[in-house]
């Protein structure tokens, strides 16, 4: 069993990462610090931990980061909203140890990525929207999942965002033309999605070798066969 | 046969004014005028029409306004986008003819706007936002329906608006809270719905007192009894 | 503190409904029988609560009914699919006790129904469809809660139903003619709007007479003079 | 320019065909024919046509394509709910002329057709259903194209459909898992959608080899290097 470290352990995705592992054959819960905890906390958990899990706030991210490239530890981020320069960063730290980021960790998202990509490539001459609907609880506008969709297609894309209710995510991506629109779209309804995910990519990023990693590098080996 | 003077013959409304008018029991066409017609076109069509329809660019709404007002012809505006100063002065002009404006002509768009008062009503507590998607050659964001929409609701209203394609007009509107979501939305899907429900209007305008109407006013007559 | 006895404990909502419980200043749980309870214990659980609030099988809601009658306890029905002799039965045990049955215990849903009364007033000419989308695991299609919106309307409904994944539930309601289309949709995205309706219910069911109530009657008295 | 004989002329896409022929620079009206029309007229508009565009009833289809093969024109047909027999019937009249058969001419059809495929591969153990949503007058239900998406897939189709107002055509297909849902959906706002397909595809079909073509034959030759 691998020792899963939760950094962000009082949040919505802690508390379901939590409930995930008590379920695991494979992982299990190592201990977990949250956005209040100490450096020394930090250092501890990235010490006693097979991988750590992120889904917190940027500056715990980038404390996280720095403690896992220090112990070797790997590490899943989930948290979204990181900015340029503590990317950068986390990308430096991960000279060290492997690092994965993604802006959504359920297996839709990802899909609905390739997906856009392609029928660009055939829909260049379209107009393209992406409509972000959250919670209102969300920090950041656009999503950063809205983001990277729109960096899968080839024309501008005109990204709106709500943030409503307690909504766990509606991404709604449109071709459109003269006659007809294309729309993929997707909704979670359940939370567990993106703490299930985040986890599948813990494990097999516990055998990768130092390096930025996103969740297509995942999906990659484990679907790439069945895709093409 | 009442004679029906279109302000904006050229555009796409404008055609299916002819169109339906073409097919009409009561109403026929009385002649037309574009955005570039000279002001004395304007008063001419003014002095010949039974009623004015409007569907142009502001600019030509205020001219229109003004013969309307000097002719004692009644003038029905779909025309959006029109600037606070100029509603001044259309109000103005209709102490002497009846002038009805209504952002939308759609009788789903009206009801719609009814619906959400009411239901704002008892869920005040609730997120409201709103999505106007449209025709990329669209030149006002927000639609001046979604404007008219976000009116009927005591919460803020969130906007958001996107120009695709040639989509004639949806608009979503959505009620969201922790647990649920309730929606109402209307898309049309052939635009004559605006040109037929503009010409109901001028035909039961033609028998108003001065004065400025919503096509609430005219609903109101027509459903009243079979609504409440 | 009210105590409520829980039929159906086991189950989703059953889970649900502790949950709130365990938060609620005003109730409290009292106890609770599965499907597999002895009719001894579910006279048990009638003695001994103020109110029985039920998501179980039509089997089980029948007994509730009854022991509900013999014990003089409230009882709130939200359990669907139940076959008309049985809800002949049920009507007849609300002689001694008042009963709710509805269909759907969120708040949006009751809404959804009043609108669409409304709506169908005046759009009685269009084209009336809904499509039902719950999850895999539920036994009724159409759900129960389609059927209550079909019954609002003077058209004839076109009800589909799919039955996918692990929705929670979905309502899409559309008013269709030749050139426009308006929509009324709920999405549930927590369960626990259906216990926690069914939880204010139970309160305001302790305080009535006997007999049959709808979820409307409760409503009306909350709302009423908000909504018209 | 490419003389075009329209089987179904009085019919709604043959409205359509007679006037985007009119724009075209390649292609011309060469005549047409309706489903009352005679024997006689449908070997005459077959002598003296290039390419033959057929949207009309299945019998009119079957003659069409019978005297389509005696003078050698290519054929195209948009018609649908064609009985397996006439399928049949027509696959052989495809051995001395070029024939190509599509539930639908939108290229965004087809492109759903092949992430469909895409996706069911690696979706396959999630639930998968289709909403065809359609005007009153459609004859078939459900749609052709519902039918031939459905064919895409690996899982079982829930297909439903709605037959409502006078819309041109929704088709919408869920993947629905546990905790997450990705949709895909196309929509027609302009009919012409289909009938400049079906002219694209008939111009290129004048320079095939006999045989049973689809519009995906046309689309590999058109995109494929844009597409994987």
């Amino acid at each position: 069993m691998k020792k899963v470290g939760i950094v962000g352990i009082t949040g919505r995705i802690g508390a379901l990462l939590q409930e995930l592992l008590r379920d695991s054959s494979e992982l299990c819960l190592g201990g977990g610090v949250s956005g209040a905890s100490s450096p020394a906390d930090f250092a501890e958990l990235a010490e006693n931990s097979d991988v750590l899990v992120d889904f917190s706030r940027p500056a715990a991210t980038v404390v996280a980061a720095e403690f896992a490239s220090r112990y070797g530890t790997p590490l899943v981020i989930g948290t979204t909203g990181i900015a340029p320069a503590d990317l950068e960063k986390i990308r430096e730290y991960s000279r060290q140890v492997p690092i994965m980021y993604s802006a959504n960790f359920s297996l839709g998202i990802q899909l609905m990525a390739i997906l856009l990509k392609k029928c660009s490539a055939v829909l260049s001459d379209l107009d393209f929207s992406i409509v972000d609907l959250h919670h209102r609880y969300k920090k950041d506008s656009p999503s950063g999942t809205a983001l990277f969709l729109a960096e899968q297609v080839q024309q501008k894309a005109q990204i709106v965002s709500i943030r409503s209710g307690d909504v766990p995510g509606d991404h709604i991506c449109d071709f459109c033309g003269d006659d007809e629109m294309l729309t993929i779209s997707h909704r979670v309804f359940n939370r567990k999605v993106f703490a299930g995910g985040a986890l599948k990519c813990a494990l097999w990023l516990t055998n990768q070798k130092p390096g930025v990693y996103s969740m297509a590098d995942y999906l990659r080996e484990k679907i790439g066969d069945r895709w093409s």
